[in-house]
């Protein structure tokens, strides 16, 4: 088989480069080693930014997102007893974000076009990245100009870089993230973020009838060590910290554990391989950076190919990874700070449990400070940063 | 010998106090161990908000400071290569800040009436905080109803204080500052911090002839360690980064090394005894809130005072601690802020140093983010965050 464009992983951000790329006239092939009912059901993300929004309208996967989505122009930081609101309206006006899941993305891109995806393959293997690159599986083989390895950070793509070239930056937080989807109607219209000492927790959700909850615990923590009763009673005495706020409880209908750390590859290229998404970068989740990076990362990719094609230039190919990395350490430090911002830490050093208490003063009293918090969390246009 | 307020120390805080009270018809006496001519010449802080200029002024010692203090309407980030100006006449218009060594606030604060103040006295101790304070000295003792503690973090006062009444936060830096005062003309008409590969620097001034000039040093540094044409060849390494800029050196006049770390107790008070300035807490020198703090805490005690002498209600008294802290806590998070922006750390963890390199990007190219730096850097408004 040959194609213009082969790519790993049938994540969002495959998807959409393979819709953006046809809209172009760019011929391409996904190939996934998971069932498409796997990844339509995998819970991820489900924060989009305006820009994340406007891109899969323009791929025209935004009918039902637009029917669908939850828009919000605030989030709340709640912590020593008050509430504070970070009006997106008034600080940021014109940007919101959209709360609508990540699996429910990859189902709208995936009906667009399935023919393009071939699930459930085995054995993936990419070759000769230097020149005429090629994707072999078990059963086929893929010729193409050039390879997108949207496959993830455990995919086969990055690994498949000759050792040297790539530099990787890593961080990891002592501490995870347990998420629940419960069957539940929101307790609140807007996302919380809890600051306390017991720890970190989110109140957030996908759908009026669907809520979504996580908790900072131990790294060493498992499952089995947060039975549901648990898991709501920790969650009331983190979120109930405010006069007249009831959480309501439901049936737990996912969990799972995801451990906070931070990692980037430099370059996002090698050769004809262009890695986008996770398999070039991930955050921890505090500032709901992971698919909308992926979603920048492939507009600026499909620019670049589109360019390749069209004027026969690859200058923007070369500095696909240059144009992505701006804007994606951006989102690293974005992350960090709200994660530094809003989790238990230190618990042994009270100068700094002070410095975080009045940094959580300022960003609530400070319009300047709050926009700062704001204009990261919608999104900073796009080109932000590439000079 | 009795007075109503017995202030101990004459530095700013306790100069200032004493001027402030003396305004309100309120009486002090201010005990300083140092001669006259020591406090004068004492090379410290240098940069005043405008919160402190129109105090001083008020205080009726503002003559000459208004008359040969700089007033800037920017500071300059370099880093990178580049200079980037944040600009408080765009950012936070009508709020400057003005340079103007301590000493001479010193010198001019003592001017206004020396009969208040008793230097070179020594033995000072305090006594009955509770009900009927006194300070003794070696050949005298005052009366007062109510003792200042203005006597800097190694004074008297705060370890006179009965064990377990103060809790203290500390944050001690793995680096310290040399600064030096040299004879030359400022190389550039604002003040520039450069955050290095190299460590930091800064290039401020004191006068049209007098520039002043800050290294990140090791914290084993000692001053036989860096002969002038060291200091010299580190200044230029570190700040001769961008075209067209050069150093010029001169004699250098003065020098020192000082130690960057936190320090803050709480309560700032205890039965009659109100400490104000060093002697509550102390910053690292990178926002330049020393001195500024100092001043902030001196009114509200000023205001609470005369509340007592006018009103009889020890109200504002009891909350001065509190209504101090809030202040000394934002300016405690700006400076660790500021420290942990432009100096060089972690040289073994290139995901902090990306991590810095991205928020100094940011800072410099976002007005939100720039604004912070700015409206904390003149100085937020007195009462700022006090309920």
């Amino acid at each position: 088989m040959r194609t213009q464009v082969g790519i790993v992983g049938a994540g969002p951000a495959g998807l959409l480069l393979s819709h953006l790329l046809a809209q172009r006239g760019i011929s391409s092939v996904v190939l996934e080693k998971h069932s498409r009912s796997y990844v339509e059901s995998r819970v991820r993300a489900g924060v989009l930014e305006q820009g994340t929004v406007d891109t899969l309208v323009e791929a025209g996967a935004g009918e039902r997102l637009l029917r669908e989505g939850l828009v919000h122009r605030g989030i709340e930081l709640r912590y020593g007893g008050a509430g504070h609101r970070i009006a997106f309206d008034k600080l940021v006006p014109g940007r919101a974000i959209t709360v609508y899941g990540q699996q429910e993305v990859v189902k709208d891109l995936i009906a667009l076009d399935p023919s393009r995806v071939r699930f459930e393959v085995s054995g993936v293997a990419v070759h000769s990245l230097e020149d005429s690159p090629a994707i072999t599986f078990d059963g086929g083989r893929v010729e193409c100009d050039f390879i997108a390895g949207c496959d993830g950070f455990h995919g086969i793509t990055r690994p498949s870089v000759p050792d040297g070239v790539l530099t990787t930056f890593e961080r990891a937080y002592p501490f995870s993230w347990l998420g629940i989807l419960a069957r539940v109607s929101p307790s609140a219209e807007e996302l919380i973020y809890a600051a306390t000492p017991r720890g970190f927790a989110l109140h957030s959700m996908r759908s009026p009838t669907i809520s979504r909850f996580y908790l900072q615990v131990s790294s060493a923590d498992t499952l089995e060590s947060w039975p549901a009763d648990r898991i709501w009673s920790e969650l009331r005495a983190r979120l109930e910290t405010v006069p007249g706020f009831t959480l309501e409880a439901g049936e737990i209908i996912e969990s799972g554990i995801t451990p906070m750390r931070s990692f980037v590859t430099e370059p996002m290229q090698y050769g004809r391989l262009y890695l986008a998404g996770d398999a070039a970068h991930i955050v921890p989740p505090t500032g709901a950076k992971g698919l909308n990076l992926a979603v920048a990362d492939v507009r600026v990719l499909t620019a670049a190919l589109a360019r390749f094609y069209e004027e026969g230039s690859s200058d923007a190919l070369d500095a696909y990874s240059a144009d992505c990395l701006q804007r994606v350490w951006r989102a690293q430090h974005f992350s960090w700070w709200m994660t530094t911002l809003l989790h238990t830490f230190d618990t042994d050093d009270p100068y700094a449990q002070r410095l975080q208490t009045s940094y959580l003063d300022y960003v609530t009293s400070s319009e300047a400070a709050a926009t700062t918090l704001a204009e990261n969390y919608v999104g900073l246009p796009y080109g932000w940063g590439v000079q």
